[in-house]
């Protein structure tokens, strides 16, 4: 391979991206492949002083367009910094949240529409995913797994409603995107949901070749 | 004044902005109107946090896009929380840098071109200054001046290269927008500068009223 891979996870809390981003690890590592884990907010220096921002619960006054414009901050640098870097190395780039995080949370979620993905077209310099998973999970039924799990953060604590937007926004990129964005069943169990992940590795391993 | 007025200072550092924003508040608490200061990054709780990590010295790794946008993060929330509703309270606000700053360190200092403009428009929601005045000094007699006064930030350490670039951008400016920005001659003496912005205060105050 001459360049690395670069593959995401999205959907809302408690759908299970962890699991599935050990598993994706493990797949790539018996090849005896370099994985590298980032996420969004955060995955740079600068990223995690952002994220630390953007996750207070203190910010109560953050304005959506600021909100919204932080996040492509931290993303323009961890493109450049990170992600491109370890591309370019060969090497497979697994990240938690990307682009669509912001499309689905600020465009749809907050009612920004077209603006989100205007400044994230430069925040990302037209880097796209290989591969996109999105883990599909109903939002009250998300929501309850990660209250059980500990702490809400900012984000977390929007009211169902604005969960119901934002999934409303992953439905609609994963079926303006077919060819990248995977749609994955979060209600079936760990080991299905790994198989169907290791399916479409598969796929798209044998279409690169 | 039903709204009140928005006014901008311009320029690189040791051009004697203070002085003038000093001079400009004179001129309208005599008349009784109320004045905010505020200052580009920064003005507001969120805006000093970001102001924080763009001024580090430490940060060294920082792209020039997530540099650009984090100014224009911080420029987001500073219009939202405290310009605009200055603005409709009837005050005067003057701000020691806004877009214009964006423009000249971003779009031609760093060469980023036009997506500076495509991202503080979203940034802004289209609010303009009333008036900016452009503290015109020659890039070299600044540094001088500004190094003089004390430590050098992340930005004033660029090289002059840097600083001739920017300073093509404001003349850019100035000559695009006639009509709001006023060019002014930093080496005059600091009363000769005060009075011919007063004379540019007293030509917008009787073209609004």
């Amino acid at each position: 391979m001459k360049r690395g891979l670069f593959i995401t996870l999205e959907g809302g809390d408690g759908a299970g991206k962890s699991t599935q981003i050990d598993n994706i690890t493990r797949f790539f590592e018996e090849k005896g492949l370099v994985v590298v884990h980032t996420r969004e907010p955060g995955g740079t220096q600068i990223g995690e002083k952002l994220r630390a921002i953007l996750l207070d619960k203190n910010n109560t006054e953050m304005s959506p367009v600021t909100e919204m414009m932080i996040y492509a901050s931290s993303r323009a640098q961890h493109v450049r910094e990170k992600i491109i870097p370890a591309l370019e190395r060969g090497e497979i780039v697994i990240c938690d949240r990307f682009v669509d995080s912001s499309i689905a949370y600020q465009a749809y979620g907050r009612g920004l529409g077209d603006m989100v993905a205007e400044v994230n077209k430069h925040a990302t310099g037209g880097l796209s995913p290989d591969i996109t998973f999105w883990m599909d999970i109903d939002p009250a039924a998300g929501r309850a797994r990660a209250s059980r799990a500990g702490d809400l953060d900012r984000l977390e604590l929007e009211k169902l409603d604005f969960h119901y937007r934002v999934y409303e926004g992953y439905k609609k990129i994963a079926e303006s995107e077919p060819e990248r964005v995977k749609r994955i069943d979060a209600s079936e169990t760990v080991d299905e949901i790994r198989d169907k992940i290791y399916g479409h590795l598969d796929d798209l391993l044998a279409r690169i070749d």
